[in-house]
């Protein structure tokens, strides 16, 4: 990275807005990105005129979404542009709504998410591939489950702990109204789900789901609540995976450690000032490597940091207060930006329920495409300050 | 669009490359976008490690298809932005490469647009659409045709002069080594080629091609080659269509008028300063149209114009010196790419046969997604000068 960005200038999240995550089959895409869109403007007290620019976030949405979408909420004729970076698609986009607005070539932006999986069926993925990995099933559960046993090999610990991870998010979803699954479970319950992959069950993998979220960026100027904390991003990260040859810890996601350590960097701040945290937990087993991978504990401490609490509501660092991936739902495009919704819930003390009391830091990490190999993929990381 | 770039720095081409366009089935992508890099990356005399982030442009290549080229050409672990934005997919990605450089977040960037449309065959579009006007068949050749028959009735002219866009882009391509189709032809043979949709035939459509395009581009002080032109980017403006209701005028591109007015406004120049461009010819009346939108003449104007010779190599404002999409070939991600090669070796005195003589002042023009409606779509202007 350059030194140059002495002359970026601060950008705030003027308004956040999405939909409830679920199967919406009968829902076009277009239209969940519209109800996200006009909660967040309508959040923002921004006016249509004032958003110069839209950046969206999907995978498997078709030609020109964003589009799509800003075309029938009074939006079109900006310059519109469309992001896919696998899971990180909405962070991507975010990352470069940010540039926009830091750069001063825009002064108020939108980032749109959206996606919908229902109806996609399991057929092959749209692209034509002679990949090995694919044809020998290394799927992403398939990925998980060996992550899980070479985690649990390494480190000890049991796959109950593991559970834990769904149960904890499932209490915090519980209390999230725009979350997939509420129902509690056990970790009984998550081990006795259908089998995966060894040792993973249904109840420790994200599902698909379908939904849409928004953020509008804007300078200091377009706040136009007063009375409304502030939330600044102090840091925007995107980076991907390096390629190298022999033996890879699957344990260590090095992807989340270069993210993670350059976003610190950039917002000045290390982990223990982190109050509240977003991961990517695709996976349970994903939770722990992150906690570990982000600096919030040590390496091999993951399962017995999750068990003290520390990252439940109420607890030295909660994560995933929304549910994560796990159960908000994860629809591909739309997860990144719905983090940063969430996070910007709990800086300004709106979450409700599942409020983080005192949040004034707040972490999104989004990281995804390791089906190509755990080599490749992408990760971001924006902090977020309040 | 905001006040705030001031704080802008310049930006310069340091380094472009491509395949030649045409039918590679063999050939993947992946290797396609890597030839493109390569050639990109000596030409630009920049090392690996000086690349800090890639920007990928492509339409229907899957997944991380950047993250799949760079992973092979020692660019793995550099943040990838893939983007899509239909025909208009690599000079988004190039307009984002731009402002990270701009902004200073970016010393030196690659952009690469990869296409492969080989294989993909006719089937349906990839998208779960109940769009009308696809179930009517307002496919890209039908609103051409209407586009030229609007045009003629409107301005007079006939079939024969708009065959002479074809006719003028071949004789261009002939001495390009990066076309697709290289053979000179006639208006005759224009004419009596398949008929596509009344009045187009076939020679009057781009043809579907595989290839990939790239770019470094970089600050001042990373150009390696104190011997040769510099070559900056003078404007980088990306717009959408914009959606309104009632009667539209098929014959004025809005959204390449607004484009270009911002561009022009950008740079600090007029359609007059311009001495040699690239402009979206996907069919060819559409180079008449963009001749027009671009102010390079007078709207009813355009066949005259073409006629007069001013748009052919040793005329006053010669247009697709490269052969266009109509004879270079248009993989879509890599033609807003292709076309800033092209305008690099014009700048620089590079381009051999076809150079247009004493070029400073260079301009790309790349559109597209009017399949969506003449109202929606995506329009990019670049202007660069030496």
């Amino acid at each position: 990275m350059a030194t140059g960005m002495t002359n970026l200038r601060d950008v705030y999240v003027a308004g956040v807005g999405m939909t409830a995550f679920g199967k919406f089959k009968e829902t076009p895409v277009e239209a969940m990105g519209q109800t996200a869109v006009r909660a967040a403007l309508r959040d923002s007290g921004l006016a249509r005129q004032d958003i110069d620019a839209a950046y969206c976030g999907s995978v498997m949405q078709g030609l020109l979404v964003g589009q799509r979408i800003v075309k029938d909420v009074g939006l079109s004729g900006v310059p519109v542009f469309n992001h896919e970076n696998a899971c990180s698609s909405g962070s991507s986009a975010l990352s470069q709504a940010w540039l926009s607005v830091a750069a001063g070539l825009c002064d108020a932006v939108l980032v749109v998410g959206a996606e919908k999986l229902s109806g996609l069926g399991g057929g092959p993925l749209p692209i034509d591939t002679d990949d090995p990995e694919i044809e020998q099933g290394v799927t992403m559960p398939a990925i998980y489950a060996m992550r899980t046993r070479a985690y649990l090999e390494k480190y000890g610990g049991s796959i109950e702990q593991v559970a834990g991870v769904t149960v904890k998010n499932r209490r915090h979803a519980a209390d999230n109204p725009y979350a997939q699954y509420r129902e509690p479970v056990t970790v009984d319950e998550v081990l006795g789900s259908r089998p995966i992959a060894e040792p993973i069950t249904l109840l420790q993998m994200c599902p698909n789901a379908d939904g849409a979220a928004a953020a509008i960026l804007c300078a200091e100027d377009g706040l136009k609540d007063a009375a409304r904390a502030k939330v600044r991003i102090l840091a925007s990260v995107v980076t991907s995976g390096k390629f190298e040859q022999g033996y890879r810890d699957m344990t260590t996601p090095d992807i989340s450690i270069r993210a993670s350590t350059s976003a610190y960097e950039m917002a000045g701040c290390k982990p223990q000032d982190i109050d509240v945290v977003e991961v990517h937990d695709a996976a349970a087993i994903a939770e722990v490597l992150y906690y570990e991978a982000l600096g919030l504990c040590s390496s091999g401490d993951g399962l017995a940091f999750l068990d003290s609490g520390a990252t439940a509501i109420g607890g030295q660092v909660p994560v995933n207060p929304s549910g994560g991936l796990l159960c908000r739902g994860h629809p591909l495009g739309a997860t990144g930006v719905a983090q940063v919704a969430e996070l910007t819930w709990q800086l300004r003390g709106e979450a409700e329920d599942r409020q983080v009391a005192g949040a004034r830091t707040a972490l999104a990490h989004c990281t995804g495409g390791g089906i190509w190999g755990v080599d490749n993929g992408v990760c971001s990381v924006h902090i977020l300050g309040a």
